[in-house]
C-alpha cells in the first residue's frame, strides 16, 4: 500500500524532508493534501483522529492503521523501509539525534520570522524579527553550520555522508536546510558556505543524484516561498 | 553497566525529563555532570565526540559505546529497555510523537523569557519577552494542554495514561510539564487546569507513584529557578 504524506499543499516546509525521502527511494506515495479535497481529509484526520492517534500538527504519515507524527518520527520510520537508515537499533538513534538537531535549526528559522507569535502578521513583529534575524545570523547559522560541518569532518566512514558510510535520510535533510538558508538568507549564506566545504559538497552531490534531480525538476518540487519556514524578507538578512 | 546522563548540574531544565524515567524505572544511573569534574567531562565529550559521535548539547545519554542525543531520542531508546515503552516499533513511534510534541511545547515555553536571542540575558529583551509570553498564555498553553487532554480522553485504553493502557515516559514527561507550567505560569494556570481535568489528574497519578514521590523528596529533585527552561518572572504571568 502506499504510504500517505499529509502536508500543506503550497508550500516545502517541514513537509519537504519527508518528500525528499520518498523521492530518493522512488517510494509510492500519495501527497493526499495536494489532491482533490486533501486539505478537508487531512483537517478531517487531525480533528478525529484514527484509533486514539491524534497527530498534533502537519506534516504526519499515514501507513495503513499507523499514524506517524512530527519529521524527524516519520523520517526514523521510513528510514530502514527505504533503505536510508541503518538496520541496528542503536545506529537509528544515533542518526536520529542529528535529525533532531536538524528539527531545532529549522524551527529557529521559522521564528526568525515569527519571533513573538504565530498568531500575529510578519509585519506585526517586523521589529523584533529584524533582531531575532540578527542574532540567528550572528550565532545560530554558524553554531549549526559548523556543528554539522564537524560530523560531517569526523565521520570515520568519510565526510561524504553524515552517518555512516552510506547515504541517509540526514544527508537529504541537510540539502534541504542548505537549500532554505540560500534562499532566505542569501547575503549571510554566501559567507558562511565559504566556512562550511564540506556541506556546501553534500550539497551538491544530493542534488545530482538521479531520483532527486528528477524530483527538483518536476511540478511536484514546490518552490519556496512567503508562507513557508524559510522566508527570503531582505530586511532580515542584513546581519 | 550504569546509564551515563550528561546534563548540566544545578537545573532541572531538559534533563529532568529523563531523569524522571530512570527514576521511575529505578534504573542504575550517573548523573555525571553532578559529580566532581563532572561539567568537564560532559564538555569534553562534547568538544571531542566518542567514535564520531557528537552531541550538540546537553542532555545526551551514554550506554556504554553509544552516544544519545535529545530528550525525545533518549526516552525512546530507554523506553523499552526500562518498561516505560511498547515493544513493537510501530507503537513506539506512535509514543514518540507524543513526546516530540512536548518538546515543541517546551521549546516554546522557553522562548517566552529568551524570544530574541539566548545570547541576551533576558532584562535586555524582557519587552519581547512580555508580547510573547501574552500569545503563548492565549494561544500556545490552551493549544498545547487541550491536545494533550484530547490525547488522554480519547485513549482507547483509558484516560489514566496518554498511550496504552499503562505507564509510558510520555506520562511522566507530562507531569513534568504541568509542573514546569505551574512554576513558571501560576496566575495563567490555575485557569488553565479547570478546563483539562485529566490532565491534572494524570499529574496526580504521577507524582504519588513509589519511586517518583521518593524521588521528588530526595536532593537529586533539582528546584526550578530561574536559569531553567520554565522562569518565575511574574511580570510574564499577566496574560
Amino acid at each position: 500500500m502506499a504510504y500517505e504524506l499529509y502536508y500543506w499543499p503550497s508550500i516545502p516546509g517541514r513537509g519537504e524532508f519527508i518528500r525528499l525521502a520518498l523521492e530518493e527511494a522512488g517510494a509510492q506515495y500519495v501527497d493526499v493534501a495536494r489532491g482533490r479535497q486533501g486539505v478537508g481529509a487531512m483537517t478531517k484526520l487531525m480533528k478525529s483522529g484514527l484509533a486514539g492517534q491524534l497527530p498534533f500538527a502537519p506534516p504526519f504519515l499515514k501507513d495503513g492503521d499507523l499514524i506517524v507524527s512530527h519529521v524527524a518520527n516519520i523520517l526514523m520510520y521510513l528510514g530502514p523501509r527505504l533503505d536510508l537508515a541503518p538496520k541496528s537499533e542503536p545506529a537509528r538513534h544515533g542518526l536520529n539525534g542529528l535529525q533532531l538537531t536538524i528539527t531545532d535549526f529549522v524551527g529557529e528559522a521559522h521564528d526568525t520570522h515569527h519571533p513573538i507569535s504565530s498568531e500575529l502578521y510578519y509585519e506585526d513583529q517586523k521589529q523584533e524579527a529584524k533582531a531575532r534575524s540578527a542574532a540567528f545570523i550572528e550565532h545560530r547559522i554558524p553554531k549549526f553550520l559548523g556543528y554539522f560541518e564537524r560530523v560531517l569532518t569526523h565521520n570515520p566512514k568519510g565526510a561524504h555522508h553524515a552517518f555512516g558510510g552510506s547515504l541517509t535520510y540526514v544527508d537529504l535533510s541537510l540539502f534541504q536546510v542548505i537549500e532554505g538558508l540560500r534562499y532566505a538568507f542569501p547575503k549571510a549564506m554566501k559567507a558562511e558556505e565559504k566556512r562550511h566545504p564540506a556541506l556546501v559538497a553534500l550539497h551538491d552531490l544530493v542534488q545530482i543524484r538521479p531520483n532527486i534531480a528528477r524530483y527538483l525538476a518536476s511540478d511536484r518540487r514546490i518552490a519556496f516561498n512567503e508562507s513557508c519556514v524559510f522566508r527570503r524578507y531582505p530586511e532580515l538578512d542584513e546581519g
